[in-house]
């Protein structure tokens, strides 16, 4: 069984670079008309599509788990098939879940999404509970090689106001959820040095993600807001060793919704080529900015 | 429309106490032989159960999401199906999902999981994100007379590495979320004198519980960890204000897996006898400890 730190860094080298494609489903935007009476399928639709138009360009899906539960029972059924494809697919799929409990209930968790054959290959997870709330997700981890990603710094606005706060020994917010995580990630480091408990650090926050990039050496950076949410190339940087390792950088709606005109909607795969072509893109920009490490 | 804290202020009153029963279900429990073939129908004949048998003696009821989603789109089809028995039962249901991501995906949680007749009376989450995160949320309950419980103080031992740090400004991490909390839920307040925006403050921690009783007198607290995670009397006082209101006091394996012995696994309705007695002694004993303000 191979480590999952390991597996992402070989993926990533074999696709180009380390990005990854959102899977944020929305009704109102999708490129096809929509069956209203079934959503659920109108988003499984979508979803398998986005995957088979991207798979060629990059190593990794972010599907947020958020958009297939808002339809019940069907669209959580929806979420586990679109995991299925993907796996099948050959990508490695990260289910952008953010779920945290205390132990016994992260567990369950654990269980339904993250084990075995059936799980994701890595987790969103929160860790205000702190440690004793990760450490079953950090197991499960460990023995199906599978990965998690604790929430340090969010890209959103509002995180500041409690994650970039100071403590009175020195350290901001984040950065005590982030020891947290480092000390839980050391027991399963794999050969690339990189542990299989990574952290989520937003490119938004370029400042912090170099402060936190020096301080956590073994995790590896899941990293959102680039693109639609406003991170650009140098807060991109930020976010990786000068090996160009240490991070994996996910784009959602500048990739699965490109400008699409209305001539385009009847159906068709048009739509999936602009898909195709956006996922490239995104590959290809994060290439470059890795391999200009000064701009 | 009823403000959701006069609604569940008013149903604290008619049954007796303000006490709440947690419906975690595990199949290792579960007091009658199952069909391991298919484990969402168990766990969702044993909630109705719970239901029909506390539903006399308890305003309120709190399923565990990861419970029901470790099976799958199967286990949240029952997840809904056991809040609306619940619901029809006349109880008020807060589901235990813990759910907190950015605006956008916290919307799809807030519809899917909260909004409208199908969704549940309330709901906990996780403030992490900051404001932004709760927003979508807040939104709902004050649009659909809901609630919210966002943690701030967590029963278990892990949380104290996090949420009791000592901030530089004197605050602790616990008030930091709590004054975000508070600030979010001042536009929403009932004629209780309680915002629909409350917190979960476990009955682990009775000297921050004091502290925090203080700090927001316009929150209800969701008070996890009474009985079998070691909190007592004295710790669930502290969550209360003199006048006995404040706060909802919740048990689930001291009720739900009362001591049940092997003859009665045979089936039957004589565990929901005893499931419902230790319903009845919940509500009793917080009762009791309400009507003696000083021990």
């Amino acid at each position: 069984m191979t480590h999952f730190a390991d597996r992402l860094l070989d993926q990533c080298r074999a696709k180009g670079a380390p990005v990854c494609v959102g899977l944020d489903p929305v009704l109102e935007r999708l490129p096809e008309p929509i069956d209203t009476g079934n959503p659920a399928a109108a988003i499984e639709r979508f979803c398998l599509g986005v995957i088979d138009a991207v798979e060629p360009y990059v190593p990794a899906v972010k599907p947020q788990s958020a958009c297939f539960e808002r339809y019940g029972g069907a669209g959580v059924e929806v979420f586990h098939r679109v995991v299925r494809h993907a796996k099948s697919a050959g990508l490695i799929v990260v289910s952008d879940a953010k779920r945290g409990d205390i132990g016994t209930s992260s567990a369950h968790y654990a269980a339904g999404l993250l084990a075995g054959d059936n799980g994701c290959d890595a987790l969103t997870a929160n860790g205000y509970l702190g440690g004793d709330g990760l450490e079953p997700f950090a197991e499960v981890a460990q023995r199906d090689g599978k990965g998690l990603f604790v929430l340090v710094r969010t890209s959103n606005p509002g995180g500041d106001a409690i994650q970039s706060l100071r403590l009175e020994d020195g350290r901001t917010v984040a950065e005590a959820v982030g020891d947290v995580v480092a000390t839980l990630g050391q027991r399963d480091v794999g050969t690339s040095g990189y542990s299989s408990i990574g952290m989520v650090v937003g490119a938004t926050k370029p400042e912090d993600a170099v402060a936190l990039r020096e301080r956590y050496p073994q995790q590896l950076f899941l990293v959102p807001g680039y693109g639609a949410q406003g991170g650009g190339a140098e807060d991109v940087r930020a976010c990786f060793k000068p090996d160009g390792t240490g991070a994996l950088i996910t784009a959602s709606r500048s990739v699965i919704y490109p400008g699409i005109d209305d001539s385009e909607r009847a159906g068709g795969t048009a739509w999936q080529i602009r898909v195709a072509t956006a996922s490239e893109a995104l590959r290809d920009a994060v290439s470059d900015i890795l391999s200009h490490p000064t701009s």
